[in-house]
């Protein structure tokens, strides 16, 4: 089907997800929002959480999307079922598909998970863990220095694997054989964290993940794109677009990239019609 | 949902993707049925395939069945399409899952597949791989040495491997950088292919990928089980009970099994509300 996949985040992490079903689904078209004036969503209330990625989702849905991924772990921490409750469309977040990856390849089942500090505090991530398997043992640690580095650009180097090792140091006590990147900034630091923690603990990324269960949802609902033409992206920012563009070029390259800025409100058409993407 | 996973395979070898569901979904209960009286299907004509096939979704939609497994690749190619058009539960084969897996970790886009004649002639894996993504070069072999190994037990030592690089050298000639085992016998010869291919080629085991669709096919249709019953799964074969429990108990260690024989006669009952499982 010819309508794009939606997928919205706080800011610029989403964007790791985006790589990957770009990589994994060519043919699928995205329509992506990164809330980058607010961000990050981390420390922010439920509440507040909860009306700002309704208004990205609003946007969205606007622009006829046939999916919906919620790229932003605190965001899907926060909104994800009341999301799958009132669109008719498909909806995804980020959590379920990094916790059945690691069910996947645990073998002593001690997972260890790490975040942002709101992730972390959810439970999200333990709570899917133990729905499916109650055996698994979850350690959980919230890593707050990671985000600035990727921020920074500093996804190298001797400061970086210095910061890493230190964050990391409290999880690696325990017998973990598997290790949850609860966060869709931490891909790109990927490489560093897998050198810390060794080959004997799996590190997975949510984006990989999401962006296969996105491809088994879409075949199952028989919504895959299988035509010829190709996909024309677009990034919308709520904030200044030149400061998304040189972290989205950065991170998507090679793929020449049409971004947009939006203060999120709605064309007036939408309004006239606006019971689309949603349940009657 | 406290209802049964139907898996249905020609005969042993869908114990492969039975053991990986009872490990990444350990709640899951599970109802098998093996027509080992009639395997291998890899030879026969696409109507004794599709007939064969029939009867045992018949059997177990009769068992009230929450979703159906497809777990060998022959009949998949042949009946899938029919099968997830004629049943109300979700129906899933090996194929996809494989396929999509593949997609996730080439980077070379040089995808090798294998599996028996009826599954390669059939083309499924192709079709699969590049409707989604077209710039991907699919190389397939069928392997008509490898099924005897697994079911005469000889899943190690010299023979064993010598037989595997005979099969496999055409297909390394091949700059692939990923291996489809299409075939539910395969997986148990898998440490061996590994080790044949080298640590540059991913070996993909449909079954593993296959239980983590289940996983998000049950979650997405809000069908997990996720009480404290603990799961007693049953496992049917045409044949007899002692040659299938020989080989069930070998391979899905250490689970006591409760293995029964059936003619795929249905309970009258069945033929009483025969519309359950269907679309009416």
């Amino acid at each position: 089907m010819k309508k794009p996949i939606g997928v919205i985040d706080s800011g610029v992490g989403g964007l790791t997800v985006v790589s990957e079903i770009i990589r994994q689904l060519p043919k699928e078209e995205i329509i992506y929002i990164g809330d980058t004036a607010r961000c990050p969503y981390g420390p922010r209330t439920e509440d507040e959480v909860r009306a700002y990625t309704w208004e990205m989702i609003d946007y969205l849905t606007s622009h006829d999307i046939k999916l919906l991924v919620i790229a932003c772990n605190t965001a899907t921490a926060v909104i994800l079922e009341e999301a799958k409750e009132r669109l008719s469309i498909p909806v995804l977040g980020v959590i379920h598909p990094g916790a059945t990856a690691a069910l996947k390849v645990t073998t002593n089942h001690h997972v260890g998970v790490i975040g942002t500090e709101g992730t972390i505090s959810s439970g999200a991530y333990h709570r899917e863990l133990t729905t499916i398997n109650d055996k698994v043992k979850v350690v959980s640690l919230a890593c707050p220095t990671l985000v600035p580095l990727v921020e920074t650009g500093e996804f190298t180097g001797h400061m970086a694997r210095e910061i890493i090792t230190k964050a990391l140091a409290p999880i690696l006590q325990y017998d973990i054989d598997s290790l949850i990147l609860g966060c869709t900034h931490y891909p790109l630091l990927a490489p560093l964290i897998e050198e810390v923690v060794g080959s004997n603990v799996k590190v997975i990324c949510s984006g990989d993940e999401t962006a296969l269960e996105v491809s088994s949802l879409l075949y199952h609902k028989e919504l895959l794109y299988t035509g010829d033409i190709t996909p024309h992206h677009i990034f919308y920012t709520t904030g200044l677009k030149a400061n998304f563009k040189k972290v989205a070029e950065e991170w998507l390259k090679p793929h020449s990239l049409d971004i947009r800025e939006t203060d999120l409100r709605l064309p007036i058409r939408f309004y006239q019609k606006k019971t689309a993407g949603f349940r009657s």
